[in-house]
């Protein structure tokens, strides 16, 4: 099983290629929970996740022969650019297979990096199949996202990192995905500093850990969904699970509502973005998914920060939405001159200001003289949706809140 | 005139309230430029900005008479959490006048920092006149934004923190909105590394200060328009405009879609969130709008992190649409079944994505036998879209593009 003294070498391996990313004290979420947050920021590493940190410990460890050979690998994520920078900081080729939908954003990003991307297959099996078929074809070395003690240990880095930064934590947070980080970090901190919590947290919708623990062996679940698509996996790693069992003290869900919520915040609050895999660890601080005491050390690892702005928006109206700051609402008008004037009268004597109308006078579940109208409106807070709402009530409207 | 002494001073009574924010070398800024650039990330200050600096620095050389009188000040920006802060912070009364209809947001923070917060006036001045009038009828000291010798000094002490970090500066670009930070940075540079080069950038909607330096006076514009809040300023202080003349090398303006692209790359890239008055001087540099040397080292102050989500949102569509990620465009179907389909099916044989289509026959622009359809497309960049559009012309439609 993975030892200290593994993480221990990564750590001369991997400080040419990464970055020793910022622990920074919250006062925010400190203020919130009663707790001492310091935040991980590993969203800040070059690549903007950690999976640098991984993939240059595997490619060093590699022999001459394997390195001159080059290395390929099956990701469309943050493991793909990962391998490509490693790769290429150790002058070794690398080719990395993406399916062929890929979003253009990562597949420019892992080319910047000097690796040759290679589109196939229409998902991520097809792809990593792709993969193994050029591994033997070309004699690679398949770099996989987790399940390798070289990998686990360059990701164990952040462990020390933070037992240096924060020597009196008490509690590590970390995303599990196929369980390579936790791996890696458990096995560091429980060698250096045993009496530390290691809570680790999965997405409600792709979590196979706790049954897994449950069980005693690794489980597969059949599908997964969830906005944290870092995290995204139907099973852990082989490899992983035994380090799971041994150092890891909770295992957590948490709701992609709560993990939208914990992305607002961090942009927020403190302005920083983190994609939804690595907002995890604060999502299950902040929605009290686990046990803390008024002044534990508590260290969320944010993962990384590789989030699509498309998704980012999505998450940002999911945002304001969950703090009322944000109303999709649908009522029902006499379809006649003045009627929308009367209500929007309304609205504007209540200070909310509209995004948008859709008025419909075609629908078939109302009135033949009736007019359904949606509006969506930028307002101050629950307590000004729900005045609002009142005051729309109170006139007679029948109001139907959508988001 | 201000001093570095002053500055220095400024430095012991601001280390208690506010951070020194981190200097961080960007791999990605300096391979865009081929200059040497690391940002200053004055966003992760406490409240979000620098204006706590020169707040406490007030507060703190106030008589005691003086503080046990309390402060007061108009603001619905980032001087109101900072005068609120750093007067919490020094036992200080502090009231914050605020438009009535100021973002509910940002008068929730300034409450949550212990001001009491005045809702007052339809717009700044008369928020101001209503701060004023508390100035006179409470005997409360009124701290300035900007055109105030140990306001200018407080914020002063991020050129102290540049130096230090940067020793080997060349370069530094600072925003100006009333030239307050870029009259206490300026001051700062100027005595302790005189050949250091200061860059001021103003947005192109609020450019008041080219046409004061060719005139030898303060100009006051006639309004103001741009995306930048925080910099959107009629005129720079009596106070600030002398430093400004004798100090600054080079003052250039940023439009808002330069803007808005610095603020994007600044989320996607550096995965830190930087409102439009902290983004213009990435801009100026990204955009050139000064020379530099290749190797030069540069340094942008980004002053601020206080975006509203609303307009983060905004920034980021406007960013997928200059980055050829967002299309939205208009096209005219004869109006018989299955001609949206048949366009449909160019569209997606492209790979494009479709976010909203508007179908709408009742355009008095067309037609009687035509209809009119808008389409919101998720594309892949400027080739993409290229393609996109030949191949619907090729196939005989009149495409408009919109955004």
């Amino acid at each position: 099983m993975l030892e200290l003294s593994d993480v221990l070498e990564a750590r001369e391996r991997v400080r040419e290629t990464s970055r020793h990313t910022p622990l920074t004290y919250s006062h925010t979420y400190s203020a919130m929970t009663g707790a001492e947050v310091s935040l991980k920021l590993e969203n800040f590493q070059r690549t903007g996740a950690f999976k640098i940190r991984g993939a240059t410990n595997r490619i060093q460890t590699l022999s001459e022969a394997e390195q001159a050979a080059g290395v390929v690998t099956a990701s469309a994520g943050n493991h793909a650019q990962g391998v490509a920078l490693a790769a290429t900081r150790a002058g070794v080729d690398s080719k990395i297979v993406m399916p062929e939908h890929a979003p253009i954003a990562k597949v420019k990003a892992t080319r910047s990096y000097g690796a040759e991307v290679v589109l196939s297959g229409a998902n991520y099996d097809a792809a990593a199949k792709r993969a193994h078929e050029i591994e033997h074809e070309e004699g690679r070395t398949y770099v996989h996202a987790f399940d390798d003690e070289y990998v686990m240990a360059g990701q164990g880095t952040i462990g020390l990192e933070i037992l240096e930064d924060c020597p009196d934590v008490d509690t590590v947070i970390v995303p599990i995905g196929g369980g390579g980080l936790i791996a890696g970090i458990a096995t560091a901190i429980k060698a250096r500093k045993p009496d530390t919590r290691i809570v680790g947290v999965q997405s409600a919708g792709a979590s196979s850990v706790a049954d897994s623990l449950e069980k005693g062996s690794v489980v597969t679940i059949d599908s997964v969904d969830t906005i944290a698509d870092g995290i995204a996996t139907r099973r852990v790693g082989e490899r992983t699970f035994p380090i799971i069992q041994e150092y890891v003290d909770e295992v957590v869900t948490v709701t992609d509502e709560q993990i939208a919520m914990a992305v607002v915040h961090l942009l927020e609050r403190s302005k920083t973005v983190v994609e939804g895999a690595g907002a995890v660890p604060l999502a299950a601080l902040l929605f009290d998914r686990f046990d803390y005491e008024e002044g534990e050390v508590i260290v969320p690892a944010l993962c990384g920060g590789n989030i699509d702005l498309n998704m980012l928006t999505t998450v940002v109206v999911r945002g304001l939405v969950e703090t009322g700051r944000y109303l999709k609402l649908k009522t029902v008008l006499k379809d006649r001159p003045g009627t929308l004037e009367e209500l929007l009268a309304i609205i504007s004597g209540h200070q909310a200001n509209i995004y948008a109308i859709q008025h419909d006078r075609t629908s078939r579940d109302i009135g033949m003289s009736d007019t359904e109208v949606e509006i969506d409106l930028e307002t101050r807070g629950h307590d000004h949706v729900e005045e609002l709402i009142e005051a729309l009530e109170s006139n007679g409207y029948a109001v139907e809140v959508l988001v």
